[in-house]
């Protein structure tokens, strides 16, 4: 166990486990092309399996090598969900059990030691960020239940039901084609620009008020 | 009152509270439903009537166990006003006050103390920002009134009167769209370029400063 | 003199002025309306000479309590120049002249002692933003010539002359509507996008590097 | 060779060779006009040659002066390649050659050393915000094989290939135009939001995460 265990640290092991998934990225690249798809077919399914055997022994030697603590790490478990959902047989008409195939990419991040680092010091910031978050979420729902109530009949194209007003308050909350949003409304509903207005500016304040406690938290530690 | 006071402080009556805003705002969003609103219309007017008879006896609660001091409290006054609006009679045809309805979801703010917490910290950090903000309105309307006595006549689609050269100009300073309104001006004045140019760079400037001021703020404290 | 001084310093003294620059800038924005520009022009054309008629008493009596130090204030030349501006007779048709009279109200920065160090501070931070701020000219101004060079056939609605290509290269910097000048240079010459992203990509960069610029200046302050 | 270093190494020699830089810059700029570049086709030949010339003798003194230290700078290396390609014969049809013509204004930031020490510093930023860059585009890549996997039928002006998919992701990563790109997904796919959103909502997260990690960094140093 302990002569598995040095194996599957070793720099070469995870070097060939990047070279794969890369391979594999590429491969999910070049099968977009319809040409490609069609003349190699056998070519991308042989290199998809062959992806799937290398990852499933990947993943038996290291649970083998790790024993229990290797389900005591988030990563190994993300590598796990991804190795598992590739083994689920196609047949099933889960779709969205198939774009896990090309999120087996991400796995470039769980493999290599540097981005672990980097997207783990992104998930330690998130608790720091919550009530904030929060706020935007409610400042989100509450903007779009309103905007439905006032102009569902005057922009039935933006604020129409519920669903339609939470897209259009988004857009709104990236800045993007809000002018002509506010048009539209405020062609029957003249006060409109007040309720834009005030969403702008109040999740503006919120978005450098979520920024700077990012900041602050990263210069403490 | 001091068994009142631990009645009212306790987990449990908060959580009770924070169920009930969180229920009001689940009613609020499916009742902007056209089906939903037809076919259940008695059941939506039971929860929020009942929504009110919870908050009006939480707040009597809060004011018998708390006293003078409850007035002391802004958040408690944010309370009040929600629920006294509320009990303001719906004959009456002041709809702004049926906006109020949908900012009693907000009182999820007052109720969770984190996030109480947050968003006092967002008010404190308003008066260290104030001049930089006085400074963008200063912007804004000098650039309006400027934008209208020269392009009223070249754009009077976004220029036409100061109200409309406001909202132009604040479109301008969320960096949106502003090409296309440059250009329609510029088709009949040129150099119209020099004032969108200068506008965005000086109010990109103050905003940079805005950042900095909230940044280096924070760090202090 | 020295009774003229404290006279001149006392916030009362500072007090009238601001309500004058305020009346004036609220009657510069009441102007833009036709109605009230027509029914009233007599009113607003004294109000407009009672104001300059205040400035220059105002100015002068500052001059005469500061002495030579009037002139080593920056801030006092701004008040100047604003003035004197004034006084050049309308007849003249430099109608740039004319603008001045909206720029007065930011007299008001000039005139609030917490405005002025407001905006001291911005100028302060510009020296050490120098560099970044020529590099980004530079790239702005090589990016317009190679534009201009490129896809003038192309796209001659953007990079028709080297003044479009400035334009559309600044409206590229602010990531405003660029997708749309990207697709029109794109139908002719596919490999547009390089010159895009790439010029996105290094501004962006450069902005970032602005950005941590002030930050770190205002730390170390 | 120490008089030849001192000569080179003078304030007045860098003068004139920045001098010489802004005149070719704006010889580039002029002869965007087609006015001047046919009346002047042969003043704008001479000064294209002269700065040649100029840089080639420039370039020589310095190596001279230097002997082997000169090419241990990446800085030379950079102005060697500059000059190097603009004698590279014009009749040859490597049209990318002739880019390099504009680049040359580039120069301007490997002489001016206060130009030089702020771009040293931004290439000394990059290697920190490595991580977070490959994230980046990592998502880019996944999001683009996603969307062109998902979407490519339902709006192949988007999503047609996967250069056209990667093309369509970069202009969302700005924000730009994103909510006209989801909505023609959405005439079709409903659900695209969901793809949309996610997107933007992790690539800002990351984005946010990249600025943080330039500013703690600016701060160690
Ligand atoms: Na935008
Ligand atoms: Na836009």
């Amino acid at each position: 166990r302990e002569r598995l265990r040095v194996f599957v640290d070793a720099p070469a092991f995870q070097r060939v486990i990047i070279v794969v998934i890369t391979l594999n990225g590429l491969a999910l690249g070049l099968e977009t092309s319809p040409g490609l798809a069609n003349g190699y077919s056998m070519a991308f399914l042989v290199i998809d399996r062959l992806v799937i055997v290398i990852f499933v022994v990947e993943i038996v030697l290291r649970i083998a090598a790790q024993g229990k603590a290797f389900f005591r790490d988030p990563w190994n478990w993300f590598d796990l969900v991804i190795v598992a959902v590739a083994l689920v047989p196609a047949s099933e008409s889960l779709s969205i059990l198939r774009l896990f195939r090309f999120l087996r990419v991400l796995r470039l991040i769980s493999v290599v030691p540097g981005m672990r680092r980097v997207v783990s010091a992104l998930f330690t910031a998130i608790p720091g960020l919550a009530s904030i978050l929060v706020l935007l979420l409610l400042s989100l729902y509450v903007a779009a239940v309103i905007g439905e109530r006032l102009f569902h009949e005057a922009a039935p194209q933006h604020f129409g039901n519920l669903g339609k007003s939470l897209f259009t308050m988004f857009t709104v909350l990236t800045v993007e084609n809000w002018p002509s949003v506010a048009e539209d409304v405020m062609a029957k509903e003249p006060l409109a620009w007040i309720f834009f207005v005030t969403f702008i500016v109040v999740t503006a304040f919120f978005i450098l008020n979520l920024l700077i406690g990012v900041i602050v938290s990263a210069m403490e530690t």
